[in-house]
């Protein structure tokens, strides 16, 4: 075997020639395309490349290895990655997957060194090595992301903080709030999001190799040096788990759907605050499009796109959980189908974090049209209730005199606040001069100064945190 | 305007011009990429042709486009058609999706006339025929399919009437059918796909071009003219309905869930039967590979894949579900997402049933394993209580009667027809010598000879129907 | 065995009895709890009564049973149908599910007559007629709901067939539709529910009763006979697959949760139409509450839980597909699961159908302010761009013109139709004095006058031609 | 107002009386019922009133309540709290929900005082901080049934911690694992669903009483002693997304759909194990059924049933997800829908735990079945592989050498350790003597030693380990 690429040739030229011993025929065109992943596998070629350096080391440490085939190794992995990232490299759909382009290629370049790397494990503990190790870089960029957008909501919401619009329960106009207010809910969302995924990243963040196929490997591996060299806080301690376990990936797309649900609530708002009958807002252009047909038109088409963009992460959660019931240990052909789904929340998530970023830092607000609102639909009806407490009412009575009195309101079309204080005593004797303060915008927000209460003092204090949090050195 | 490319430049070359006029500055290159669907939807290139060629023959007929428009227009079409078909056509980002492109390629050739096609209609009916062009063609094809692999399996049910295996429920012995009528149990599922395809195909087949951007257009159109022209069966009656139903692609979405739940049932059901603990039957190595570290493997990949793939359709039905709630009419950008589910959910069905057409074909049949299989299990105890029914014991009794004797066989390691008559006689008095008739495999599916049941007559009579079928001349 | 009732008590009292003979521990009370269904599949008693008497019926006429022995059955069984009625009915968790209640229950009442009624049958069989009759009424009844809301549909269409609105596309005003035109889009989705329930009932409406347990019976049944007496239009051709098929139970979920997406869709129009800042409706009273501490609140609280409602109709959708996948044949106890989420589904369609005939019925239409919005966002510039076009100009070159015009008017803030004619004629010297007919929201809906359109005498058509539709006689 | 009872009836009698002032019509018995959470939600009521009367201690801290009335509170609440536990408390549909029902009946029974509760709160935080209290218990029940499982299948691997069964791979036979290992990788599941559920917990366990009903409110509150209290960890920070967010719910959901996960694919396979054909193990009598029909069958109904359980919880998580969709702030009467699918969705995991607890205490392991199983199917030939590359041939080399073996073996229907010496020279000079250690079953094992590996050190190792995990004392 003095050649090794011709030999290379032999069992790789043809994927199927790697088990070809004991196969009578080829598979066909479609099933080799409908059976490879190298499309979509191959954005994990600089992780297994990763992987397999560290695989490759920690052999060569257990004397399994020799120094020459681990430098040989390093030295075409080295230009292998090259080749990747300037787009030279040749990938092979009869090599099916971005392991055996990669081996084979390893193969061509050092020859036998390249059939040693195989030795003690197997794809079903390496590609989930790989995944691990591309889902754990999503993660930390999304994590920077949401660290990055709760400031962008902060900023805002410290300049708005005293601007009064309705808040809604309902749609219904229910009590003023501040628009920062309103905006740091949603600084609370992304907060939980880069918590979840903080809680996710321990258990993605486990080494799966030296599961081999799925019972571990007769070499004498040491899979705590691999985890080390990975930046791995952990290793599986079950090989069958190792290899079939795709919790991670589906927890991983489970805290995505949750941020894309925040998305999609924040895009709502953001396209009927836009919408001219409410135009409490617009958004820059740079986010919006104009039609084919009708020239007048300013569309927000970013926060549309994105709140439908919330049913394709919906969706592959859902693949995932589908793919993975009921399957049999340890590993099955199924779990090739973990891929897509994944890559493409994680890609939806980062795209869409990455633009709302700079979207809500161009939000223009309209705090005119917001005030108007608040002054329209009583939203000082339980200023007033409270009030009538404080002078002794139980609640549920107060609530019903306001009741009475807003039906009032509604009869003579004028808010509360335009009632004399002849008409109000009529509702509750005990209502006097001082009512008035109680029942301006400014004075029901004021009042709400506890923790989480709309209290422009609260809200500047709030986002003030936020903007002290430490940014991500990631992004 | 003497120079209509110079002018098309203007308008086209970047697709946020086409609204400049309003807009003070241009999108971002993130939020092109991430608004633009040209990637994906340039895949209905040809159907968007054809529905722009029978929308401009139309605009002729009713006077609004002149002879000479539309012969340019049918030109300038039919060489993009062919430059597309060539893979020559230059899909720009910047003019977002596959209209605009095609669009501003026409004028581009023929000048001002390409810039009157667009009279009339706008993105959102012509997006909507589009899509509605191609889900029918999809349908046609799986239709098709389906009937290929009804043709399949009762090809091989018919050469297997009368081979016996055990019937499963719960995965234990249940009664001895035979391997033909357990294939035609699949054979009933696909035909409910066909005919569940055909009833979505007439929802479908509905035409909403003339609806333009949502409220019709003051152009004297003639849909009816556009809908012959097109092959559609019947007019959207409702201009905003027309712009904003994505019932069909959902519904469409839903039909395929079920085939691929068929198809994942199957799939479980072979890679179960060639595990080598039951051994019912092989596959051909050509949809099976090998191990990366263990040479002695031949792993069932495609059904395997197969099963795991009914979690991307079920994920797509979600995501298109998820889209659509809470959508207030008519035309949203959410629903520029409708598309890549849709897609990827027809190439899968549609890859996948043209495999297993081939796969069902190759099975091989290992008769005497499934013949030790049934043997096991006391698969005919149901005929012993019938037998005892029918010589007039209550059912509720003789099923009591033949659990004993059950009880009794288990203790003995043997099956109920090895008991001698002696035996069978200390469990009912009646027993006598016919029993052992019933007891046989043979006897036990041959009795079972009603509509549906698994009597060799009926399978054969069931698959020589499916034979019979007239097959589809789409394929 | 003297004593039918004794014996009874032996067999059925507790519900594993009924295979004790081989077991030899009883199950636990929480696995019994657990794996019984009577809590909820009792809600198919009668259907499963009626299905007893028509296999009964049929027993007579093949032989099996005596008249004797069938007299006593329908005596037993109309005696167990009203007890059930009327609430008197003891139903036992021993007994596990509804069929073995009333079988023991029947043998208590009538003795061994009782006991030869589950010959030929089995329960895997009988439960899949019990739940194909159950679901088979419940469309009949949706089927019939839907026609009514399309009748209230049209009711308020054709009042408000001349009222005009702005109809929204992003919901940014794009061009003015009638109010009636509004409601008719969700009259044609309710059609198309309709048309989708009428083809799923084909598929439901095919008998299993024959397929025994899995295999058929060697008793001589006459399936066609029991599917006459049922109304059934055919007979499950395959015994395997009659007893696993749940097809049409997902088939009906996928086409409740079309509806559902429909009522959400509508329900969030209604939900921002009745917000104070648009105000375009009122809800009566009667579908909304108040708040428990704000007392001026009017909330729309039922088309805001309907909208809710959406997500549980889609999960149980995904339950029953993810239940199915990779399930093998025939029977297995996972297929219990199908009951509750198909039982929910058809309540909360039927529940929430119901409702809104009445809430549509009770919507209050408030023009002036849909008119005020109609006049905001120059709505009829798209008529000014077609106006341009019968001028001569190319689409694209009149698009780009009104683009100009709408910014010069938003500068002004000011409408098209506030320009002079001296203004407009700035943009294009070819506009002329008739341009003001165009601009007008009367000009622009009646001018869409062609199949679909908006204009009101198409509107008062369309709804004119589904409140001509025969009513269903079903409710 | 001196009888406070009688003003009581006034408010309480009809739930609508509420806000009736305003109210010019009631809602309808179907409406009514649609609307109202009572049937379900009034499984929160003793949470409700720890609740309460945390709130109530505060409000007299602050000074807002006094203490007489402080006393008659927690008299009346005392009182309510037994009427519920001993199941004599009224509860009306008239009132709603399970906060009215209590609000009302301690009105009733201490007067004023009663009214007075609500102060300072709203249903929108009352209702948010019951979910939390009572998700919190559920989890505190799932960690230490987690931990029960872990222990029972620690146990049962302790037990067989060299017991060799055939590892699969593609349901294909790939290496020999010990049964210990097998189950310990469900351990390693079930260990990491308990640390989902911990990580959950912090997220549960934030106070949002205080947000009132979305702006929080103007009473002194002190939100810290009320989560102190109430035992929460923190306080929700911003008051709008106090009252909508439903995370928490949604992710315990998406924790429980990993569970059910885990016990689908441990179901299948126990389903598979007990599978005549497989016959590895047999599970206990009281977690199986017979058959109505097939007097013979022992049916693993509860390993079925709890894989169709599988589905529903995956529905119940899609429906949440599709509930908070596009929700705009603060609180929609949509968010009523989140707990049904989320009390069933506890209630389905902590049954299915429980069941299975049990279940994997009592599985009857077939050991000669396992280890004839593993002999069938070349199970060592990836130990030969490594015997080759210990002896110097590349990896790649050595795997295709076994595969010529394999094929040899097969065709002579052997297995590897059946062939002699001088055989197995002619695949590679280099075989010797010392092969047949390597070829056996136990060499296998016993070579795979490293962490995770299923050498039966490792697994005694692994199980010891998670027997000395402290036990929860929640149960």
């Amino acid at each position: 075997m003095k050649n090794p690429n011709q030999s290379n040739e032999d069992q790789f030229a043809k994927k199927s020639q790697a088990w070809s011993a004991r196969f009578s025929e080829p598979v066909s065109d479609l099933v080799k395309r409908y059976t490879a992943s190298v499309s979509f596998d191959k954005r994990m070629a600089q992780v297994d490349i990763q992987g397999s350096i560290a695989h490759a080391t920690m052999l060569r440490t257990v004397g399994v290895l020799g120094q020459d085939d681990l430098s040989s190794i390093e030295r075409g992995m080295a230009q292998i990655s090259t080749e990747i990232a300037e787009g030279r490299f040749e990938w092979l759909l009869d090599l099916e997957d971005v392991h055996l382009n990669i081996e084979k290629r390893l193969v061509d370049l050092i020859g036998d060194a390249g059939k040693r790397l195989h030795t003690g494990r197997s794809r079903n503990d390496q590609v989930a090595t790989d995944i691990r190790l591309w889902v754990r870089t999503e993660i930390d960029h999304q994590i920077a992301l949401l660290g990055q957008i709760r400031r962008a909501l902060a900023t805002v919401a410290l300049e708005h903080a005293e601007t009064i619009m309705p808040g809604f329960t309902h749609m219904q106009v229910a009590q003023p709030v501040t628009f920062g207010h309103h905006l740091l809910a949603y600084a609370e969302m992304f907060g939980r999001d880069g918590s979840r995924l903080t809680d996710c990243r321990k258990r993605v963040n486990q080494l799966p190799l030296g599961a081999a196929a799925l019972a571990g490997t007769s070499y004498p591996i040491d899979r705590q040096q691999v985890a080390d060299l990975l930046g791995f806080e952990g290793i599986c301690a079950n090989s069958l788990d190792a290899v079939s376990d795709r919790d991670f990936a589906i927890e991983f797309c489970a805290a995505a759907a949750l941020i894309m649900t925040h998305i999609s609530r924040l895009s709502e708002e953001l396209v009927i605050w836009m919408s001219p009958r409410v135009g409490f807002i617009d958004l820059a252009d740079r986010f919006c499009t104009g039609s084919s047909i009708m020239p007048q038109k300013k569309n927000p088409d970013v926060p549309e796109l994105a709140r439908g963009k919330t049913g394709r992460v919906n969706g592959h959660l859902v693949a995932l959980l589908t793919l993975m019931k009921g399957q049999p240990l340890a590993y099955n052909k199924d779990n090739q189908e973990d891929k897509e789904g994944l890559f493409d929340t994680a890609d939806t998530v980062r795209d869409t974090l990455t633009i709302f970023v700079d979207l809500i830092s161009g939000i223009k607000v309209k705090a005119d049209a917001m005030r108007a609102a608040a002054l329209q639909g009583y939203a000082t009806a339980t200023d007033l209730a409270d009030y009538l407490v404080k002078k002794g009412l139980p609640f549920r009575d107060a609530h019903e005199t306001v009741a009475h009195a807003v039906r009032h309101c509604e009869q003579k079309a004028c808010d509360l606040a335009d009632l004399s204080l002849a008409d109000l005593k009529q509702f509750n004797a005990s209502i006097d001069q001082d009512v008035f303060t109680v029942l301006t915008l400014e004075g029901s927000v004021a009042a709400r100064s506890h923790i989480g209460g709309t209290a422009p003092v609260r809200v500047r204090e709030a986002a003030q945190k936020i903007l002290a949090e430490p940014s991500s050195s990631v992004l």
